[in-house]
């Protein structure tokens, strides 16, 4: 491969061309192909967007239809048919079918720019500054948003003070078993030096952070201190939700009521770029019209493409297939790791984002790197790097998914033999 | 127009719509079309990001083509043979002729995340936490960039402090003559209590803040104190760059040497986001891999049409066209002020981007709803969106400018006529 | 009793003259009498200072013999031979017996600016800017200090975000059980989104905060953790040092090792002003000459009487009698609280700082009323002030304690049966 | 002299010690003498504290009185007789005679804690945050006061960021002249970015900064910029007021008309701490009984003295005296600056407070240390220490002033000769 224009012109802060060292020429479902022929099974899917798989057929041909007919493609936060196609069928297949009227709003096309907007209409509804996140929870890069997030590392690049955040441990993180109760008697206790927060901001899937699965009490535990204290509830779905875990959000069965949802990644179906809140109705109403703006609020293309995608959850073998694929993920791992007893290896997940914890960075480095030489694309994440994580698109097929976790496994070995 | 489904389900937030009511369904070069079939001139292009037009056919059948042959519509920031070919082509035609070694890194899709990046490296470049912004200045919505947004409706949605900026008046605004000689003058004062910033980052057009136009002296002044004091002199060229103002940059041709430029709007070309910084090599330097990162950072489809749009800039004849249409706006502008001699209306602008300061803002809301009757989109900005600005495709074609331009002249004498 | 004059010109933040509607006139170790002759037990003692009675009769010869000799009054940080005699007198008296090898630091002459500068000398020594503060801790009312003070009344005077802080909840408060060992946890957590603080501020007594004390145990975890991570561990022995619990510093025999000890109040011996803390070497070497300077840290009527203070803590019947008398408080309050069951009254206490919590605000309110006419001084502290503090002079006479003591239990009766 | 007390004992803090490397044993009026017997003449004045002398016998008198009738040395905020004598004592001297009516309000006694006390002020009465101060000025050394603190060394030290403060150039600073206006356009400008702030917080004098005395032209400048945007007009009178410059305060006779005084240093009479705030009506009414609270807000001792202190501004000659020593000193400076016209030296000052700006700290400092050897106490301040201030006692005799006078030229001749 040949990276001299890359080298010569790109800024040093390029990361992922690092851990996957070719140049990708195309791409179909789940298999990207470089630029010497060499094809790749993607078990990283666009870090989460990609859960149609690469160039689906279906909004392919809806995109170029809509790119001939002459569509609105940049339509700021005006109204066009698109949009409105979109909203109501958002509304049909996710609302509805839920009983939720929460209200939908479009910002920046960055899963960051959704935490930011959902964290200054938290301080708006609420007049209160605080917002509880918790450990090994990523929200975004943006200064708001990059508060929320926990990693040490990307908190230190903001060259300032991150503010106005109350961290508490996440339920699987060391002291999080006692937080919320502790944290709740603390704001009860009208001495405590603490006033109630804005928001509790919270993952019900940490991907990022390392594959960690909230139980539904614990869930509902920061949910009701939040309503306890006046706060608002919000879920960041942005990786997990769309489907990843098995439900179009990553709480659905749960009996959970948010506040406010965001969205992301996954909602534009093609990897094509849109944000989107989801927001009670009487927390929306804070709002005044223009409060939070952003130039590429309305793709026409991300519209089509994320309309497309909603017909995947009408489909009531989709998820049945998600499922049964995510069992089959993770029953693999399991198997791995026991044969492999000595290692400690956990195994967790939901749905489609199962992952290997092997308790060592430069380890799970290593697997990532043989299995880029099998021809398998993964990405390690959670504290060090040493969680390996798999998200491969939900539409995935059988075979594949088979090829992938076998490649997996041989990746696995390779770095187990080389220790 | 039916607007029930927005009405019904999108947030309270929602904007521009309020300006045009109608349900776009088409749109070509300036012109939109609504679900109605009533046509506009669109003398707004998406908030300057329509540089080319709606629709672009170059675009278009670029786009087409990337998406039959199956493409790579997202990378992250890998590697990929699109991502190349628009890195090697900026590099070609911008970069190269101007004799500039910058760095191009790229964000998540939004002007906002771009100075986001930007504030971050210039704090760590230094070591230091202020930023100076000015007076009327526009930078973005999330609480990085939007400390440094000087526009108090903005700020106040924030529902935090906003810590880190030194703000300073801009060269045309109250109190600005002097400020930047007051200013240096502190810094050198080893008892004033002020220590120098890691960065100036100013607009060398200010878009959103009222088309207000820097000198080139104020620019060189700002950029020779910024340089004493150890501080990067950063360039905001989102809405005024990517040929608006009749260069590929606002301030070609000033002999600047800014050390972070910001891109976006326009860069994308057909209206597909992206964001890209260019940094000096010795300012990019301080990034860490990955410091930054963002899910759509890689936007294939934003990429080829992007490419395309650098095509127009090997164009001779096309800049000078720019600056010939800038001047017809120009001229009509005066001589529509001129027969107004009583209102008091000023004309600012450079190229492409022509403006009428009204000093009424109701009045100026009132020209917007008249020329949408009309059939022309134009949008306000500026204190209390006084200022009528307009920013039409620079592929505008002649008869549409000047259509658009007795559309104004009417709708300015309809609100006129009301007062 | 006449208050035009304090009533005309006064501000109206006055307020310890509205729990005591008097004016005195004198004062005589542990009563005070008012013009119109009533006298008054003290059991507030200038909240903690006059650890030695009013105008103690040793202490009150030293200080005329000073002015007669027109001795140094005043003398910023200079050295005066009234200073070496008491930084000597301390030295023998106070760190030689207990082998510390602390530095003695003089500043303004507040508990705040004791505080404040605790706070700045952590800061530096650790280049580190969180310091952690417990549930229901006070540490003054200047910027630095309060952010570190848990009353929310006081807090939100500030008018200012009060930062840099992380609460957590005392031992005895609600969580307090669990968050040492929680938080402990997460700062291990290297993706927690915690950083170790610069130190851990606490009070071995929590006075103000309603009287809570710290077992050694938990001191002794709080230590651990700050050594651990490389943190300071402060105590702030403001009102509980300097004899008040029996030993002449709160801690005395718990086998801690704090690296800074901030020291006001009872220090002065005479109700004179003085502030100092204690350094350990290693740490006080971050300090700069002059880096905290102000104007009355030198003052030389403290000094004197100060250094007739010290004398007390060479007799050793003296603490004794305090732990006796303090033994004698508390069997009171506990039959007194044995009589009244149903009140769930709880008594709480070290030495001669006893207390006795109503659990209700407006009860202990109407207590102190009562206790007032009946000619006793007392001061509710704790949440809503529900919590009935008892800090006579050291000095205080037996029969004087009696007889506070049987004022105190008729106003609980009095304020009992108006319920 | 024996330091070894202080050297094995004291904070490495220590400052003014290391300026006058001696141990004081008695003090009298512009005179302290060491323990080995030598005398110096005291032109400094415990940092502008002692302006009726050490040991002013009138005082000492009183104290000892005082202190035989056991009066009440420490009340907190309490009604006490000694307390009504100096309010009554103040209201009569200063207040009535000036159609003021202000309240008083009394604090920690430290210049900072008055500073903090009145931020808190401007803050709760205006619901701003930020407060205006100027470069070069001295307010204080805990978090709130040092925020507006401009010297960088301070700063430095304080270990976290000094927010809330918004910094201007002082009228005689490097771009003061223009520093006010501009600021105000800023104001005025709907769009600037700047909010108004809650106060202005001026010295009339800066002392610690230099000896700068502000116009009464510019004063009433920042005054009415205060009232037009709605800010209070704050001046800090800690070390300039109390008679220093010839009036009580150091703006007495500009017909200005400030909502706060802080006053502290000359207020106490004796070396005695206290501080006051003077707080128009109608501001003071936003405190909330016991918001500041302070142990040692009531001294009995300070209150005793400060009245006498009182007394001198009764009886006519003592301010015309006071303006007849200072011109003495002025008349001095200004020759020996004649005599040396090629140093450079700047002659300043008001009152009694008059200064040699050296521009020479190194210099400065060689000058202080040949004054301390030849027998006279003077305090370089300014930046880097360069300017010489003079601020002996207010009742210095004519002929210790003139030998002071003479002491001072000697000290610069031989610093010169050394150059």
């Amino acid at each position: 491969m040949d990276a001299t224009v890359f080298e010569s012109h790109e800024s040093t802060i390029r990361g992922y061309c690092r851990n996957y060292p070719t140049v990708f020429a195309s791409a179909s479902n789940a298999r990207q192909v470089d630029e010497d022929g060499k094809s790749y099974l993607d078990f990283f899917a666009g870090a989460g967007v990609l859960n149609f798989g690469h160039n689906n057929p279906r909004m392919k041909d809806a995109l170029i239809a809509f790119l001939q007919a002459d569509g609105v493609a940049h339509s700021l936060d005006t109204y066009t048919t698109t949009k409105r196609d979109f909203i109501a069928r958002f509304q049909e297949v996710v609302l509805e079918p839920r009983g939720m009227d929460h209200k939908m709003q479009f910002m920046g096309p960055t899963g960051s720019n959704a935490v930011e907007a959902a964290m200054k209409l938290a301080r708006l509804a609420t007049g209160r500054r605080e917002i509880v996140a918790f450990s090994h929870g990523f929200h975004g890069m943006t200064l708001g948003s990059l508060a929320a997030t926990a990693n040490h590392a990307f908190r230190q690049w903001a060259g300032v003070p991150l503010e106005n955040i109350q961290r508490l441990p996440f339920e699987t993180a060391p002291g999080g078993e006692s937080a919320i109760a502790d944290y709740a008697a603390a704001l009860r206790d009208p001495s405590s030096g603490m006033r109630p927060p804005a928001a509790f901001l919270v993952e019900a899937v940490q991907a990022e952070g390392g594959v960690n699965v909230a139980s539904t009490e614990w869930l509902h535990e920061v949910q009701d201190l939040a309503h306890e204290v006046g706060a608002l509830f919000i879920i960041d779905d942005i990786q997990a939700g769309v489907g990843r875990t098995g439900g179009y959000f990553s709480f659905d069965g749960m009996g959970l009521d948010p506040d406010i949802i965001t969205l992301a990644k996954g909602l534009g179906g093609f990897g094509t770029p849109i944000a989107m809140n989801l927001n009670k109705p009487e927390v929306d109403a804070h709002w005044s019209p223009g409060a939070h703006t952003g130039t590429f609020r309305g793709q026409g293309l991300s519209f089509v493409a994320g309309t497309v995608a909603l017909d995947y959850f009408t489909d009531e073998a989709f998820l049945a297939e998600v499922l049964a694929k995510g069992q089959r993920m993770r029953d693999r791992l399991e198997s791995i790791a026991a044969k492999n007893p000595d290692r400690g290896w956990e195994v967790r997940g939901r749905g489609m984002m199962q992952a290997l914890d092997t308790h060592d960075g430069a380890f799970a480095k290593r697997v990532q790197q043989a299995a880029f030489e099998a021809g398998l694309l993964i990405g390690p994440c959670g504290s060090e790097g040493r969680v390996i994580k798999l998200i491969p698109p939900l539409t995935i097929p059988e075979d594949d998914l088979a090829a992938g976790l076998d490649l997996l496994e041989g990746a696995l070995t390779a770095a187990s033999d080389a220790d």
